[in-house]
């Protein structure tokens, strides 16, 4: 259940994280939780995720599948100065927008460059590359400039300069009516709690509740999250898992005493 | 680029990871990079993932899309015992098969809770429904199993979890012929070494060469990874980037040296 009903505004996105070093477990990602984080927060909710290697025909159909579907589409990874990054190409090919050199982003790589008395390659004018008429998203770690089309926003794989982007772009975004959440710690695992957690969720439509079961080697415990988009709602179905817990434990007490007293 | 050519078998897989939990940045996944670690070594390309929400239609419409293009697909999340637990139901719909509660499966979880004097709830049972048909993976941390039905393979979300089932899985699926890899460290960023780079992969089209540019808050190195099928192939193509940044270096050794005399 991931949409509590509301009469309030909904914003919804989706992440393309780019990389075969993402598929061959080589780098382990750490964009996807740091953008459901920041998108959460926002108010905007992410709905989809999908890790594509560096083949165009693969970028190409996850985008445009994608971006018809939800408002805004993030991606990492494919941006930068060698053969393998090809992201901005398959970007144009899914806009049927020419892929060419920026003017603007020409000059801000090539002053960096001549400040640092460094060569401006032909690989490292890769960077300056975009789709026809994408706007920068500006890069103040490295300079070589992510871009925006359409809806979709394309961002570079390395952790610090996706956040530095993420972070530039976000007040710009729309947001939806924030999802407010609470947690409520069950100490006892799913089995226990499914079946009222079931008739509290049912009680409570415009919840949304989650149910995390952790395991520490020995048992189970679970995290039980209730969102909502109105604070009143939210307290009503927290306190009715409260509630519940308390009633389980109670349970639990009193059989064990009976046990104590049949022994 | 991450399919090098080659006349040996190649055998590819996706993964769905399954929680609304993962979208919302609550849970950080484990789960990716260890299946994508695991299918290397054996010599199972992983090709997609995909992260969708607790949702019946989000996984029954991607779970079709996977399974129909990658010889296996694996589903980590949503089989525990309560209502947003949808992943049985969800993949039973996929396949236009009745979601049943198991009888193997009811009697090892009944015989599990009678031995630890627990109650076997109609949530607790809810574990028990898989597709019609579909065979169990064993489950040695929690005892409830997962499932296999045709080309899918859906285990839990919890990583301990997830990662027992897989290795049970693991020695009966067919692999094809590992990609193995060789890293070089560049001291130097992707600007320098991009074009040099982009000639050594057109010289070597049997290899898949990345660049994974890392940057440690002041300057970026590289990561340089040559993966082939054949040893020779592969040895051939890492000589070749070693023998580049030695170039680069002795180059920039010079350069420096020049600058030393004008100055």
């Amino acid at each position: 259940m991931s949409n509590p009903s509301s009469a309030q505004s909904v914003v919804t996105a989706a992440m393309l994280a780019i990389g075969d070093e993402l598929l061959s477990g080589r780098t382990k990602d750490k964009n996807i939780g740091h953008l459901a984080d920041v998108l959460t927060m926002s108010g905007i909710d992410l709905k989809e995720v999908r890790i594509v290697a560096d083949e165009e025909d693969a970028i190409v159909e996850a985008l445009n599948a994608l971006r018809s579907r939800y408002d805004y589409v993030f991606t990492s990874g494919g941006i930068g100065p060698t053969h393998d990054d090809i992201t901005a190409d398959a970007v144009s090919v899914a806009f049927g927008l020419p892929c060419e050199h920026d003017a603007e982003a020409l000059r801000i790589l090539g002053d960096m460059y001549r400040a640092r008395e460094m060569e401006f390659t032909d690989a490292r004018k890769r960077m300056a590359r975009m789709p026809k008429g994408a706007a920068h998203i500006a890069n103040p770690v490295s300079v070589a400039p992510g871009f925006i089309i359409g809806n979709v926003y394309v961002m570079a794989g390395v952790p610090q300069v996706f956040q530095a982007m993420l972070d530039n772009v976000m007040p710009t975004l729309r947001t939806g009516a924030k999802v407010m959440s609470q947690a409520v710690r069950s100490p006892y695992g799913e089995g226990d709690i499914g079946t009222p957690l079931t008739a509290i969720q049912k009680a409570h439509p415009e919840t949304s509740i989650g149910s995390y079961p952790k395991y520490d080697g020995q048992r189970f415990s679970t995290e039980i999250v209730v969102r909502a988009r109105d604070a009143g709602v939210l307290k009503a179905a927290a306190d009715a898992v409260a509630a519940m817990i308390e009633a389980i434990g109670q349970e639990k007490r009193l059989a064990a005493g009976k046990g104590d007293a049949t022994a």
